[in-house]
């Protein structure tokens, strides 16, 4: 099966000029937001090795790319950023003193299995909070997210707060057998809500622990939501969870974002890594997941350095979408010229070019087709043959 | 063999914090003077089809990064922009109407053969411009990589330009057959120039051939090569090349930067597709490669758009190392705080991120060892305990 000339791989897209202006804005805003809250910008190497960074990512093995490298190691293009940033942090960064705030805006990759379908390659602007098992590192990271989008230009998006070590609790304190957690663990992150239903009700349990299952559909809203999971939390863990929560709503008060977040208990995530407070934001018009985060404090473990940690990762091409198409207000003039006119074209364009305007310096003779390719600027300054004659 | 945690795949590195910011302040200069050329930049993709892209770059195939998708096609990850640019051009930009000026600033791939060698991953910013095969367009972009690296802070560097058609046709006009040719050209791309003579010195030929060889090595210098490449041409090949650099002399000079200029004649390049004229940067106080660039008219035609082009690209970690340290004047603040005094703290970060200075917001608990973390900040504020007591 041959390809075509122009046909690019599965999932892999270009990025015009109007979609890269307006994608450089988003990531610029962002990165000044969380720049001024004193993170660290960071590069990771594409490729890394599947033994090290691919086994410790929390992506499906069948969404790896993978290759063999002269040695016979399989390498991965990174799935994620969270991963390498551990590796990095355990290896070079923590003789800087923890905590260590780092950011990225990288570009990751997942094989995609079917044509017109998700993007293979896809940027994520993100941070990583390293080294502080304080909920105000928590309450940091969902801030500084909500502040960045807020930057970037959204207005109308909400972000889900729960904790998955409430809800293993809950699950293992009724199922006691991991299969069976998994089971209706997938329910909830597949947002399943009527299958976790018709499963709750399928299994042979005591009318009190069916209850307390399908209760958890419920505990969702606002701070009020910290009091009745308090109400129901039966064991030490569930409870430890919720005094993390109503600590975290309190100081996520205090930023002033309260506005922006919901409790809903019942959130569980894809990423398998997350041991304890986790979130979601999605933005209100068009449904779908922006980006997420959460705790992962045994991840750094993996590379040697056991130490608390929490970030978030928003994709780039859905707060996009998003924000819908950005206005392009920038200007760029044409000045097309005859080759005895280029001293004075030039001097024309140095000028305007020395105030910052975008200038494109055109010599006649290179231009095929005049009508289609000065249809493209906003302005069209000639400078052609006697001198005088045929400038407007 | 295992692979140790903290190990990354052979020529992949990691971009700490100093050096990413250095390194996004050059992108950043060159690609504000791009923008005022008027040139859009774009993004393609890290994978690519090999029987495509692949196949069209100008890189060995050992040093192509390879793997499979799940159709069995190769894929390659970018080895250059040239070919990506060049099947983005061919199919989606082409109705926009010629030329196209188009540019980048993305990471390339080379597989590396040694451990401690040079970079498998690396960041090029370079423009393609397509359509215009006058040497208008051959000034343009020499003059635009001269007047970036300058924006940048470059200094002391020297752009080398020569004209591939001119060496081409003498040695074909002498040698007659490819193989010939071929050995003698790697001499010069491999600037082996006792080599060179040795094997020229080695040839069969009268000594009117053997001087028209040897004599190639000594055309090098200012505008004044011209007249004395035109003095020894003997093809119409020859004599075409020269009267093109002739023409793009006087151009350059137009553009104020024949300063940084010299004209060689005996210059080559590793890269195959070039046709025309072609040149190299070199900084003078490393005495490496910047970047480069030329004319490939036959590129397009492999994505059936047949079309004059030329371009160039520099790359970044060069350009960084060229420039040397960079000094990082940025200033960072670190607020310690204690849980009491939180929103006291919080409101003293506010206030100074709203002025987008830098400031960490640090509460005490989350710290393991004082001193190492205060260490890297410029000013630490403490907001602990009872109020006024331990700030200063």
């Amino acid at each position: 099966m041959r390809v075509f000339m122009f046909e690019k791989p599965l999932g892999m897209r270009d990025t015009l000029p109007d979609v890269y202006k307006t994608k450089r804005a988003l990531r610029e805003a962002m990165m000044k937001e969380i720049e001024t809250w004193g993170y660290s910008f960071i590069e990771t190497p594409t490729l890394e090795y599947d033994e090290t960074v691919g086994a410790a990512s929390a992506i499906l093995d069948q969404q790896l790319f993978k290759l063999l490298d002269r040695e016979g190691h399989t390498l991965v293009l990174r799935p994620d950023m969270t991963a390498p940033i551990a590796r990095l942090a355990a290896s070079k960064l923590y003789k800087e003193g923890c905590p260590l705030r780092l950011a990225y805006a990288a570009n990751v990759f997942r094989a995609q299995q079917r044509e017109g379908g998700r993007p293979a390659e896809f940027e994520q602007v993100g941070v990583e909070y390293i080294g502080d098992g304080t909920m105000y590192a928590d309450a940091e990271v969902i801030s500084l997210m909500i502040f960045a989008l807020k930057r970037a230009g959204l207005r109308d998006f909400t972000v889900t707060i729960g904790h998955i070590g409430y809800v293993d609790a809950l699950f293992f304190d009724i199922l006691r057998h991991e299969q069976r957690v998994e089971t209706l663990r997938r329910f909830l992150y597949e947002k399943n809500y009527v299958g976790y239903r018709e499963h709750v009700k399928s299994l042979p349990l005591s009318s009190i622990d069916r209850d307390r299952l399908l209760r958890l559909l419920t505990l969702r809203g606002g701070g009020e939501v910290v009091a009745e999971a308090k109400t129901f939390a039966t064991t030490e863990v569930e409870r430890r969870a919720v005094d993390e929560l109503e600590l975290l709503w309190a100081h996520i008060n205090q930023y002033g974002v309260t506005d922006m977040v919901k409790l809903d208990m019942s959130l569980v995530s894809h990423m398998s890594y997350y041991t304890g407070v986790l979130f979601e934001v999605y933005a209100k018009n068009v449904g779908f997941l922006l980006g997420n985060g959460g705790r992962y404090d045994e991840l750094l473990a993996k590379f040697h350095r056991p130490s608390p940690a929490t970030g978030f990762s928003v994709r780039l091409d859905r707060l996009m979408e998003a924000l819908g198409e950005g206005r392009n207000d920038e200007k760029t003039t044409c000045i097309i010229f005859s080759q005895e006119r280029f001293a004075e074209a030039y001097a024309k364009a140095a000028e305007m070019r020395r105030k910052g305007e975008k200038v494109v310096l055109q010599q006649v003779a290179g231009i095929q087709d005049m009508d289609q390719f000065t249809a493209s600027f906003d302005d069209v300054v000639y400078v052609l043959g006697k001198r005088g004659k045929d400038e407007r």
